[in-house]
């Protein structure tokens, strides 16, 4: 018998290098060369540049998905090579590898009792470049974790990670006061108000932008004939959509929907 | 011995879901959560938003490239949630996962004894998103069939399913008259004239858009010094391409490509 | 036992294809057909159109990232069906397959011993079409490569390549004359000036573009308070950023990128 039977773990990959250059290839390329049975995924390779709020919120609402012990190689690393920590962290069964920058904060929010890694750097290749981390760290520690190395001999002990400053949303007696706080590629515009705290409230109307919606919907073609829908999205969020279009651009006339607010009459 | 010995089959995923958001990942990661050693393979998800009759060419134009016993999941489904039904279609040697909406209509076309089914939702998880199928149902079922699960365990028989109007080609006596039907990244535009429709015949004069080819050209370099050239594509279809450059491009100054009409004089 | 245990390298693709289409998923369904358990990567798909430098900087700068014996398909092939060979190549521990226009010259350059084989089109399928030679030709003879089949029985001896003109950096006494040569999706522009040339050297200042840096720095956050950073990129070249910015945005209003020289003090 032979190493096709030694249990592998996936190994998703998330950044902001695009699909254009070799970058995410050569993180593959890292992997396969500590584990040749390596099962990898993308996630996705097109966060917005540099925008660590908009890849830890994609790692959020995709980690839940995949089965345990699946490892998630996140990169949004505008400070590869300074004195920022690269980390692991297990949290639930899922583990997940990546620069101290706040990009593993909201996984980490759900798991109080998670643990965190700061990676030594010795154990690796001795070249390491000071440009590329994704590639001469994240991706060969990953490696490791999927081949059952355990995160205590991959790091020391690391506590006080940076973590974003993630807007919650505020409850008032009558109504909750969420945000937007980022949209997906059809448009839709996912807010911080999650299903769970709705739970058991009967949504009147729902405010923002200067609309005015009824009621929360069960899906798009409910809003066939009106502007936009408000619904629960697939990560359990409230979402803003337009049936066959997108809110997002719908609204962008009328204010900035970086910073738009909905209020939800209950 | 274990499970990395059964026999597992191809997936292939075509969605207009792009790569920038977390949705393509989340159908893989529902995917091996029901079969670890499942091969995922991306066919596409930049089709564009909603745009049934373009993912239902694709489709078409790929299938048969792939093994025997591969299963497609396709998902462009602005209908998600609603009474829509999610169906299996076994086509030849193939599978096809996908909602009722044409999507799997042109497929279905070169096949007069497919079988159908509508997807027994009862079967799947109980919390079914009304936004999601395709991580929620079609992603699964995709799952149950590689491991070799029957679809006639997975649904109940159907019949009259949506069906794509499609313009076929007008044969006259001295002339076929034919339409675009989209153009890909090159900019070569794809008609719904078929090479096996040409066969036997003596193409004089192609005509379309004010311009007009002498004959079928057999590959792009042979319209180096030419505007255009007109050519049996690598999924059987006459194009119209332009050596080192765009059709589209070239003829969207001058005509609707959308409406684009072809004569063939033969 | 079985199939499962061939032993199998690693296929990586790189093309102008884009993901839009269908047509990099035909690639694999060929490679597929041929090897049931190829590993497949995607470098990447999105070279600009017909830019064959583009295609064979890219594939320079990421094969070494992969492990011994993965084979490269590399296709921007606008001369597709016409005269030019298909070509296999054996360079240092890898395998490269593509058309013979320049695009594998770069890495034959790091090769001095490579050996190139020009492909013998009949012990592939009968039907090979004329504009799709990745699918028809590149793909099959790549799975055929995974399999353990020799370049030998492939094809037939073939000397004198196409090599790209690649423009080398000019040394003087007390300077070194550079060129840009590509632009990656951050903005950051790589030169060639390989760092190999810059050992034992002291870099007093980098002029380009009516900029100077001083030095070299050795991470991105370096640039923290500067329009650009000089630093070696990940793949051993200079290279120009621009910290938590594009560099070519920013020169682009400047001068012409592509044409941009570097001069070194030295």
């Amino acid at each position: 018998m032979n190493g096709y039977l030694i249990k592998t773990h996936l190994i998703c990959l998330l950044s902001d290098f695009s699909f254009k250059d070799y970058f995410v290839a050569a993180m593959k390329g890292s992997i396969y060369r500590e584990n040749p049975s390596a099962m990898i995924v993308d996630i996705t390779h097109d966060i917005p540049k540099y925008n660590i709020l908009k890849g830890a919120l994609v790692l959020r609402n995709v980690y839940r998905s995949f089965p345990d012990g699946t490892i998630f190689v996140a990169v949004v690393d505008p400070g590869v090579g300074s004195s920022r920590q690269p980390l692991i962290m297990r949290a639930g069964n899922h583990f997940f590898v990546g620069p101290d920058n706040g990009l593993l904060s909201l996984v980490l929010l759900e798991h109080s009792r998670a643990d965190l890694f700061s990676i030594d750097i010795a154990a690796l290749s001795p070249t390491i470049s000071s440009t590329f981390h994704g590639r001469d760290i994240f991706a060969p520690i990953a490696a490791k974790l999927s081949m059952g190395i355990m995160p205590e001999s991959l790091g020391s002990p690391f506590s006080d990670p940076v973590k974003l400053s993630f807007p919650r949303p505020k409850l008032y007696k009558n109504s909750i006061l969420g945000k937007a706080l980022c949209c997906d590629s059809f448009g839709n515009i996912q807010t911080n108000i999650s299903a769970r705290l709705l739970e058991g409230k009967n949504i009147k109307r729902v405010l923002f932008g200067g609309y005015c919606a009824f009621g929360i919907s069960s899906c798009y073609e409910d809003g066939k004939d009106l502007d936009f829908t408000v619904l629960i999205d697939s990560s359990g969020f409230l979402e803003i959509a337009s049936y066959k279009g997108s809110a997002a651009a719908k609204l962008e006339n009328i204010c900035d929907v970086d910073d738009l607010e909905i209020i939800l009459e209950v």
